[in-house]
């Protein structure tokens, strides 16, 4: 298979880690001969360093003819905290996933057994966690409407959302239940909110042509606690942008380490892979970030053009190097491994 | 002094919760002499069962000439899941607030020692947790318009803040944090939202009149995570409508029991005080809900009259109950006493 690659890696801990997943794809390429071509452009801080441009046109034109896109990570801490900053590094990921029409993000939680321990919940609570979100990325409040008053004593914003939007997102998380547990929990406000009562209806609908599959429905508000509660409980969790941001980073440290997971944003023409950590700038240029998360991502990848032997071959490799605690710092404080040498021994044992 | 307290217990287990925290309230008046009179009205599915309205406007006008308000619980399954029910209990409770001007909605978040394990988080991560949510009542996304196209296919929620709206409610933050560790965390997602850098924008500048206060920002996904690995490093949390449901949900279970945990919803003319937790039909009628968070409300409604000896006296019995435990079988599984017990039990140590 030959596959034109996008590699945007960003800022923060971003380069590093992508690194080591390019690398890993390099390995599994040589082994599976599969030519995978790379091609590597700027987004978010730097890019606006170089070019007043967190996402400049260069990049979005060669995500337009990529196959896939490979993601590192976005943000740096000079451009928070600053209400009246123009130009923010979030607004390249927010244009990128527009431009490329990427529609869901899907992220696979997972309890590592040899993680437990790690994990802020008791072992009881997580043993055997293994659910996926399906978040709305490209509609609701994210795209809305912003309106600021001209004297800026008032600020709005408008949550949107159109039939066509729910639709295409809650047939994937059927069709997902379907290969899994065969339960939809779709996540809302709709006590509260006309969008959510929106996608309640529409999504009943759906659940019609999937007869086999159980759909549940639970308010944001309880969702949150049932994350915490009895994580268990969850097969595929479906729900809108904001609510999808809020329950996948408070699923994402259940599992005891964010450094192990990946996600993958996909439209019906493109796709876009990355780790869920940020930039985590202090960590920058140390060789201690974990690459786990990145070379989950180019897994994803993989899976996604159905090389499902080398997507195995890859997640075997890692939990090798767990097994063999061959891992970086935050996982072993005692660890002598760095980012660098983690992703070596994960090429090499490909 | 004299008090006149409206009584709400709408549904499910309100009334019998209810029930307890006005016998406390009554040995409260004769033990300190006063005088507390209570008058009863309907809300929430009770009402809408018997006049088709979840708020009648003889409830609000009770609320009216009130010193304060006794709520219980509000919401049953028959009128969930209906995306069309055009009346809904939960618009009681919304109708309310707004009516009432119950612009902040305060929740004390703490770890009893006795019941750290039964907290779903391990016990270094509980121990010594202590902070209090400010959460906007009266606006955001709650109260904004709503639309549904008349083909049904689009949707829309309007999220409008003002900057009196945030003034109000930012100042009873701060002045609060001023008696307690002195520091406010703000929660918004201001990379993304026009109304969170509104509230940036004024609380960074509310922040100059307290100096001596440590202003801090966080991300509501952040903030969703780091509830559950590092809950102890917050003081006064501060938030808008929507973002202060869902981590105050999230917040009340860390504790391990959310039967214990009770909030005050304040305005300039108004006060009500009701249990975190909701209606619990499935309990109703059954001596088994736990009235402690009820209680809990009753001395929150003393300390707002600045009756402090008398609330200290209430949370005494009830620390008292749990040394004891006298408490109802969500606490210990095979306790004997029911809802009415332990009520008394308080009572009675008053
Ligand atoms: C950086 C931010 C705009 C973004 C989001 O809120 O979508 C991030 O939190 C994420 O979840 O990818
Ligand atoms: C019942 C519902 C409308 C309400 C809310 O979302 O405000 C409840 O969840 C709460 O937190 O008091």
């Amino acid at each position: 298979m030959i596959l034109n690659i996008a590699v945007l890696p960003g800022d923060g801990i971003g380069p590093e880690v992508t690194r080591q997943a390019v690398k890993i794809l390099k390995a599994v390429g040589e082994t599976y001969n599969h030519t995978f071509n790379f091609h590597e452009e700027i987004i978010g801080a730097v890019a606006i360093d170089k070019f007043g441009n967190p996402l400049p046109d260069k990049t979005i034109e060669l995500c337009l003819k990529s196959d896939a896109v490979l993601f590192g990570a976005i943000g740096d801490p000079k451009y928070d905290n600053d209400p009246t900053a123009k130009v923010r590094p979030e607004q390249g990921l927010l244009k990128l996933r527009k431009s490329l029409g990427l529609y869901a993000n899907i992220r696979p939680i997972k309890a590592y057994p040899t993680l437990l321990e790690k994990s802020p919940l008791k072992k009881d609570r997580i043993e055997g966690v293994d659910f996926i979100i399906f978040r709305e990325l490209t509609g609701g409040i994210y795209f809305g409407e912003k309106i600021l008053s001209d004297d800026g004593s008032y600020a709005s914003d408008l949550c949107e959302y159109s039939e066509i939007e729910i639709e295409r997102i809650a047939h994937l998380a059927f069709k997902t239940a379907r290969k899994r547990k065969k339960k939809v929990t779709l996540v809302d406000k709709a006590n509260v909110l006309e969008t959510s009562r929106l996608w309640r209806k529409i999504t009943t609908h759906i659940a019609k042509s999937y007869p086999d599959i159980q759909l549940d429905f639970l308010f944001i508000d309880n969702a949150a606690m049932q994350l915490i509660l009895n994580p268990g409980q969850f097969d595929v969790i479906l729900t809108e942008n904001m609510f999808g941001d809020i329950i996948s980073d408070e699923g994402s440290v259940i599992g005891g380490s964010i450094g192990l997971l990946a996600s993958a944003s996909i439209g019906d023409e493109n796709a876009l892979f990355e780790p869920i950590h940020g930039s985590y700038p202090q960590a920058k240029n140390k060789d201690i970030a974990n690459p786990i998360a990145s070379i989950l991502s180019a897994a994803m990848l993989l899976e996604h053009f159905k090389l499902y032997e080398e997507a195995k071959a890859v997640t075997k490799a890692i939990e090798r190097s767990l097994e063999l605690n061959i891992v970086t710092p935050d996982l072993n404080v005692e660890s002598k491994y760095g980012t660098k040498k983690v992703g070596n021994f994960i090429a090499d044992y490909i």
